[in-house]
């Protein structure tokens, strides 16, 4: 994948190739989806909305092939709430009903937003003042969406297993939060 | 469900009751909490993304419960774009990655908006014009969002199956698309 001469219907960009049998190739497949998907479109709901498909498919896939440990129950975003700027609110995700809002500096994604630095946190339940939307998740990752060192959002990935996340996902998915802040009106 | 006093977490929403062995029942528990949780949000954003995750998880439970003939592969909602008010840009979804834009009037959305109608159909395959963002999808519903007659966006169930939905889902996803036209600031 990667070009849309590939691409007969938009779910084939979910489609990714495995056969370099490695993390790091499907997360790259990931952003140049990601890019190739937003280059005519600006608008930040949509490009979320799709952002968190490509990346809950793109774990399922990982996870099947035996690449990632990651067992992924939920993918997506929170934005800074324009109402209230000392809080995130729940934005386009994949997976089971979430919290709608989390005060800044509170829990992982929370931490990520005062810190504008990504939290990766092999147990949830030994992180302080985790915020557990669902109790069954065990490891997360969350990567600031920084606009000009702006705080945008964070994406946020939950994962049923134990250590799910490793540097290179940290690596890729930062790279992904940066394309997606660069590519979107907000 | 239904009540606050029973969820302890947020993704608890999801877990619906089937013990009435109805569609009937399961889909009231949707439009039901649906409205415990915009009980004091009114972010359109925020709200369809639980919206298309409750009915994500309804309809896997009723699928797999022989309830329901739908296997939905798509659930969610494509709102008018402000920029270009003849078109539906993509909203909150679950499922693979979708079109990003609909010209009102086109495919089965497109029609849902023009006509400000629901759109119940067996074979999508069947349906003039129709748009495939999925080329496994083969039967769709399609609801209008409507405020004092004024068309806010659609709301978007895609099945795998032929005749995934009939009147019943017809009936339950109005009274959701309603109970959402009038939670959400627009």
């Amino acid at each position: 994948m990667g070009s849309d001469d590939l691409v007969k219907h938009h779910s084939d960009y979910t489609n990714f190739d495995t056969t370099d049998a490695s993390k790091q190739s499907v997360l790259f497949q990931v952003v140049e989806n990601y890019r190739a998907l937003v280059d005519d479109q600006r608008n930040w709901v949509c490009n979320l909305a799709n952002a968190a498909s490509l990346i809950w498919e793109a774990y399922h896939k990982l996870n099947a092939s035996g690449l990632s440990k990651a067992d992924v129950n939920w993918s997506g975003f929170y934005v800074v709430d324009k109402l209230d700027t000392n809080q995130l609110i729940l934005a386009p995700f994949q997976g089971k009903v979430a919290c709608q809002t989390i005060p800044i500096g509170k829990g992982v994604c929370g931490k990520t937003a005062s810190t504008k630095q990504t939290q990766l946190v092999p147990d949830v339940n030994k992180f302080p003042g985790h915020i557990a939307c669902d109790g069954e998740t065990n490891s997360e990752i969350v990567v600031p969406i920084l606009l000009d060192n702006e705080l945008k959002g964070v994406l946020d990935i939950d994962s049923l297993t134990l250590e799910g996340f490793d540097e290179v996902d940290a690596d890729f998915l930062q790279k992904l939060a940066d394309l997606i802040a660069a590519t979107c009106d907000w």
